[in-house]
C-alpha cells in the first residue's frame, strides 16, 4: 500500500483526497494547509497540519497548490525521502527541490469544488526521473483513473496550452452565448443540446470537416449584421479574430 | 395530415427529409433541386422535380436552401396557397415574397452530412404571421421535436448569434487544440474527457462560476509562456483576445 501526504486545501486537494480516500492500493496519512479552517473538508482523514513541522514520513507527498507556490512549498519536502510531486499542468518537473525524487500527476480536468469529478475517466499525465518512480506514479494513477499517460514537462506544457483552447476559452465563449440569449430573452438551455452536440463531434470525427457557419462560407452580410448586433467591444473582438482565423485555416475551402 | 415540398438538397434539406418522411402526420410529396444528380438521396420520395414549373400543390413548402438564396428561390411560391417557410437562423422571416403565407422553421443545430441528426432534441423556432399558420408549424415541429419554440425575427437573429458562438467559434478552438496536441505528439483524444465536461458544465450551472485558467487568475507568467509557445499569429490573436474579455468580464474577481 502506497501512503499519500497532501499539501494543500483547494480544489484539486479536495477532488483528490475524495477520490483516493477509500481506495485500497494507497492511503492518505495526512493533509498539510496553512489555514486551519480549510482544513475542515479533510476531516475524516486521520492526521491534518498546518505546520511544515509536523510532516509525516510517506510513500508519495502531493504538493496540490497554486502554480506560484510550488516551488516554495516544495522546498519544505527537499530532505523527504518520498516521492514529491505536483499537479499541474503548465509548471516543469524541475520547479520540484533537486535534492528530492521528484515526479508530476496532472489529472486533465476541469476542477472546481461545486462538481464531483469522476476520476476514472480523467486522463492522468505523469512524469518521473527514473524507472522506480515511474511504478509508483504509474501505480496511484491506475488506482483513481483508467487513463495514464506518460508526458514529459514539455509535452505537458502544450497539451495544458491545448487545454486553455478547449476548456477556458470555450467557456468564456458559453458565457458570451449566454448574454446574448438573455439580451433576446430566450433562454440559455435552448442551446444545450448545440452545445452538447459540438463537443459530442469534435470528439467523434475531424473538427475540419464539423467547421460550419458564416465565416468559413464567407458570408460577408451575415458577418457584418453579426458585428452589427454585438454591443461590446471584446466580443466584437473575439467575433472579427475567430472568424478571420476560421478564414485563414480554411482557406483552401473558400 | 400536412403535405410537404421540400425546396434544396443540401444538408438541412437530408436531414429533414430523413426525420420527415416516416412520420404519419405528414407526407413529403416532393423534393425540387436545380442539380439532378444532387435529388438522388430523395428517390425514394414519390416525386422530385429540377423545374419549379412542377411544383405541385401543398400544404407548406420548406425552403432549405443557403441563406443568399432564399429570397430569389421563394419567389417562385408567391401565388402558392400554401405556407411558405425558410429553415434559416440569420434571414427575417421578410425575406419571403410579401404575397405568400410566410413562416420560419429554424432547426437550432449543427448539421453536416456525415452525422444523422436525432430531431427529438432538437429545438425547433418558428415564427409565423397568425394562429392558423402558427398551428400548422406547431403541429410541423412536434412531429420531429420534443422542443418547440416560438420566436420572432429579432429573437432568432439573436441566438443564431449565439449559436455561432457555441457552435462555429468553440469549434475553432478545438481545431486549435488539436493542432497544439499534435505538436507535442500526444493524441487529441486525451481531451476527449475535458471536452465533453466543460459542455456538461455549461449545460448544467453557470459558466461564470466554472471559470478557471490563467487569465482569470491573472497569472501573467503562463499567460506569457502560452504565447510563447504558440507559433501562429492568428492562436496568439485568439488567446490574448479571448484572455483579455475573460479578465474583462470577470474583473471584480481578480
Amino acid at each position: 500500500m502506497i501512503t499519500i501526504v497532501i499539501v494543500g486545501t483547494g480544489n484539486v486537494a479536495q477532488q483528490l483526497f475524495t477520490a483516493l480516500n477509500n481506495k485500497k492500493e494507497v492511503k492518505i496519512i495526512q493533509v498539510i494547509g496553512r489555514d486551519k479552517n480549510k482544513l475542515t473538508p479533510f476531516n475524516n482523514c486521520l492526521n491534518t497540519a498546518t505546520d511544515y513541522e509536523d510532516i509525516l514520513d510517506s510513500d508519495i507527498y502531493i504538493i496540490a497548490v497554486n502554480d506560484d507556490s510550488i516551488a516554495t512549498v516544495s522546498q519544505h519536502f527537499k530532505n523527504k525521502s518520498g516521492l514529491v510531486i505536483h499537479t499541474s499542468g503548465a509548471m516543469d518537473l524541475s520547479v520540484l527541490p533537486t535534492s528530492a525524487r521528484r515526479g508530476v500527476f496532472y489529472p486533465l480536468q476541469t476542477i472546481s469544488k461545486e462538481r464531483k469529478v469522476d476520476f476514472s475517466e480523467v486522463p492522468i499525465c505523469i512524469e518521473a526521473e527514473n524507472n522506480e518512480d515511474y511504478d509508483i506514479l504509474k501505480e496511484l494513477a491506475n488506482a483513481i483513473s483508467d487513463q495514464v499517460q506518460i508526458m514529459t514537462s514539455n509535452q505537458r506544457r502544450l497539451v495544458h496550452l491545448a487545454a486553455v483552447f478547449v476548456n477556458n476559452f470555450t467557456n468564456h465563449l458559453y458565457l458570451i452565448g449566454n448574454e446574448i440569449c438573455a439580451e433576446a430573452q430566450v433562454p440559455f438551455n435552448i442551446l444545450n443540446p448545440l452545445i452538447l452536440e459540438t463537443a459530442k463531434k469534435a470528439t467523434q470525427m475531424s473538427e475540419l470537416n464539423a467547421q460550419t457557419g458564416p465565416a468559413i462560407r464567407d458570408d460577408q452580410n451575415t458577418i457584418e449584421q453579426h458585428l452589427d448586433l454585438l454591443k461590446k467591444d471584446n466580443h466584437k473582438d473575439i467575433y472579427s479574430v475567430l472568424s478571420n482565423s476560421i478564414q485563414k485555416t480554411h482557406e483552401k475551402k473558400l
